[in-house]
């Protein structure tokens, strides 16, 4: 059911163009994945979703176990036809949202134990759980609980981490059995070269579907992130998907997509969108800047999403200043069609053996609008 | 540019069927308008209340005023293309929301004095201003500046918010000038028969092109608001269309039609909307109350609109509970499309003449689901 091929393979850089095939259809990567935490990816609809050429969306198993409860979703049919989207769905496992949220009471080797960010209600999650309520929901990708830690840590907290990930992973995978969905390990090593190289060659020796890098992205310097993020690339086997959690900016992107990374999902185009925060190829526009309440453009004048070929700067900022829900769903249609539109553009690029010059020329001005 | 025609008048009830052109189209009366407030109808695209069947939308002239400014809609070319609504449009003149927000500090002869809900600065509104913010907006229908006082009013109070609302009535119509807006008069009188007929009389010699009800619905007992609908309706000529502000429930669009009038406008589908309150045939649905949470059916299986044919209960209220702008959105839906519905069934059954059986049949079981 679920199955991983490269199409081509770029002769300037190490990024690949892939298809991911799962029982709810194609994924082209590289692929941008959006976050519907709460089986909703927040202010759009799934109609909305579509017409943008979503192909995937990324939900929380911490979330949904915790609320409406995934015993409730599988009743309704799973995770699709609960949120009534049929294209393919990945679960992150939880461990990120439990340390992020700061609900974390204490990690043992049997599993988390944590209370609800909703009611402070006790909880515990073994990787054998976690594997259960995935598959109650039944999404295309499954991901491995794992203990992600903040940055920065000490290497013997790092190795604690990381080697009770790989153990929750191997447990993980037993537990796994049948494959109609697919199951990714996660990787962790938090910033120490040799944890990082250890973790992935031995999760590796698990033969997950796919591979997750974890524990990135959490605070620590970019230049260590992409360090990291190059020192991995190669031990990885090239016909697996590789997801990189969490990640990134725009230009993140572009730098991880060249170094050979496939599948990526961040909540800031969704959050900032809320926050008033309006991508562009110039760069960021705060909507809520009073330079633009009479203002006539777009957004962006290139753009050619619903929200650009419609809206004024001055509508929009007004909307977001009246605290009006349709200025969440016009800037959540842009920045999520910014972020999809960059990933159609470096897919064509990665076929046109073009990514470096798409890069140059995408950020070509940094002077704002 | 502004017309009004019957095109069918009920033998068995004062309903009639309509048509108004406008410079942005023609609207079938009876209608229902949607609110859109601060020029966006709360959590809905103006694409989606294209695809809802709305012909036409309210917005109101004090929220714009305040925030951002006619000035700035003018200057964007006016309220349509600042709220990309190709469709009709009619402004209230503020009167009701300055009563109704509780902002008024005093009424004299020259206007209103008030403070502004968002900020507490002062203002001045004259009827003339009002008119010509009205102008600055350009929606196709404005109305004059009224006196709306609560329920229960003193004869005397009712009396003087009357005649003062008869002088600027007087002053907008001789200030209005040139007509490609149709200007409406409001008829005040609170709950006093004699008051509202003399309203009503004097307000007719000033030849508006539409007449609006003002000042009902604020709180009287229903029964006493249709006696004074029915004691009304014969003194409105009929070749004008009439506009019954801020009405209502789903009965009493079916009841108000019956007596003759032809417009309506109401925030409740879109505020019970947000709060989770859902309309059917069967009575009103709270999403949020337990029983649904694993409930796999839709709101209402007869329903056809976009959330009906797409979500369970289970999820709606997953959604409401979890506080995500997707409910407002798939709620306000349901809800506006109950309404608009009402009212297309509405129309074709005074086409039919069988008004009556359709009431009777549309709430034919008060069972709750």
């Amino acid at each position: 059911m679920f199955s991983f091929r490269i199409t081509h393979s770029d002769q300037r850089s190490r990024a690949r163009l892939g298809e991911i095939a799962t029982p709810h259809g194609v994924v082209q990567t590289p692929v941008f994945m959006p976050v519907g935490t709460q089986a909703t990816v927040k202010s759009m609809t799934m109609k909305e979703l579509e017409e943008l050429g979503v192909e995937i969306i990324l939900s929380n198993t911490y979330h949904l176990y915790l609320q409406p409860g995934h015993k409730i979703i599988e009743k309704i049919g799973g995770l699709h036809q609960f949120a009534c989207w049929n294209k393919p769905i990945l679960t992150d496992s939880g461990g990120f949202q439990i340390f992020s949220l700061g609900t974390l009471q204490k990690v043992k080797e049997e599993g988390i134990y944590f209370t609800s960010h909703l009611d402070g209600s006790k909880h515990f999650l073994s990787p054998e759980m976690v594997i259960d309520i995935q598959k109650s929901l039944g999404a295309d990708m499954i991901t491995t609980l794992d203990q992600c830690i903040p940055y920065p840590a000490s290497y013997e907290y790092a190795r604690e981490a990381m080697e009770i990930t790989l153990q929750w992973a191997k447990r993980s995978r037993a537990h796994f059995g049948e494959k109609t969905q697919a199951l990714f390990g996660i990787v962790q090593g938090s910033t120490y070269p040799e944890l990082r190289e250890e973790s992935l060659s031995r999760l590796m020796e698990l033969d997950f579907e796919g591979i997750a890098i974890g524990g990135l992205s959490v605070g620590e310097p970019k230049d260590l992130m992409y360090e990291l993020l190059e020192l991995m690339e190669p031990l990885l086997t090239s016909d697996k998907p590789r997801y990189l959690m969490g990640l990134g900016t725009p230009e993140d992107l572009f730098d991880a997509v060249a170094l050979g990374y496939d599948m990526f999902d961040c909540v800031m185009p969704t959050r900032n969108a809320r926050n008033g925060c309006l991508f562009t190829r110039k760069g960021k526009l705060m909507i809520k800047n009073a330079r633009y309440a009479d203002d006539p453009r777009p957004i962006d004048q290139e753009c050619t999403c619903y929200t650009c070929r419609h809206f004024s700067r001055a509508y929009l900022r007004h909307i977001f200043i009246a605290k009006e829900i349709l200025s969440a769903i016009l800037n959540t249609h842009h920045n999520l069609h910014f972020y999809l539109d960059i990933m159609r553009k470096i897919r064509q690029s990665i076929k046109d053996e073009t990514l470096v010059e798409l890069k140059k020329s995408f950020f070509s001005s940094s002077e704002e609008d």
